[in-house]
């Protein structure tokens, strides 16, 4: 069973997170069988750490974690393959991937402009 | 003639710029005619100051401002509507709106709903 984690900066607004709920509640409805969890890297719970547990906890036996960040800087470069690292080492049976950042969709870049057009005009 | 700033957090790595330079090119050969410029609320260039009085010498009557972020935290509630408020001062003649987050976008939520679910399956 293939887990999903959603992971997002974090803010001290607690309504900050709405949107990343969304997409969750979004991912579920279409797919109910795959285990999903929201994780944040800072201001916000749970941290991605716990994210994870939960998923194997509920047998995840691979995860892919998605950060919705629009691009990749140091956050996405060198924060979360470390945390990452630390977190595979508890979990050695559970191969666990890091997708790219959204921005490196050519799709959602496209869907953006779209967007950004469908608002002025 | 309507302006368009997308306006984005700013990092220190340069290449964290690149999707958001991307979706002002898609913007741009969609709809030449619209000034477009980017512009960073801290560690990049140009501010939002600079971004506004570029376009206004471009001879854009009016300008909305996207704020290219995933939700609305305190850059967008606070920091954001304190830099327009200067701003429009400098630019008493014109009318500058601030859209709301990517996230406010169901649209843009299912969009990415579906980049996740198909990056698994």
């Amino acid at each position: 069973m293939h887990g999903i984690v959603l992971f997002a900066h974090g803010a001290r607004d607690p309504e900050w997170a709405k949107p990343f709920e969304a997409i969750r509640d979004v991912v579920r409805r279409k797919r109910p069988e795959y285990p999903i969890a929201l994780a944040y890297l800072e201001a916000m719970d749970p941290p991605l750490e716990g994210a994870i547990a939960s998923l194997v906890q509920e047998g995840a036996s691979s995860i892919t974690v998605f950060p919705l960040f629009m691009a990749q800087g140091g956050h996405l470069k060198q924060d979360l393959p470390r945390i990452l690292e630390a977190i595979r080492a508890s979990h050695p049976h559970v191969p666990i991937a890091q997708e790219s950042a959204l921005g490196d969709s050519p799709e959602l870049l496209e869907a953006i402009a779209t967007w950004v057009l469908a608002r002025i005009e």
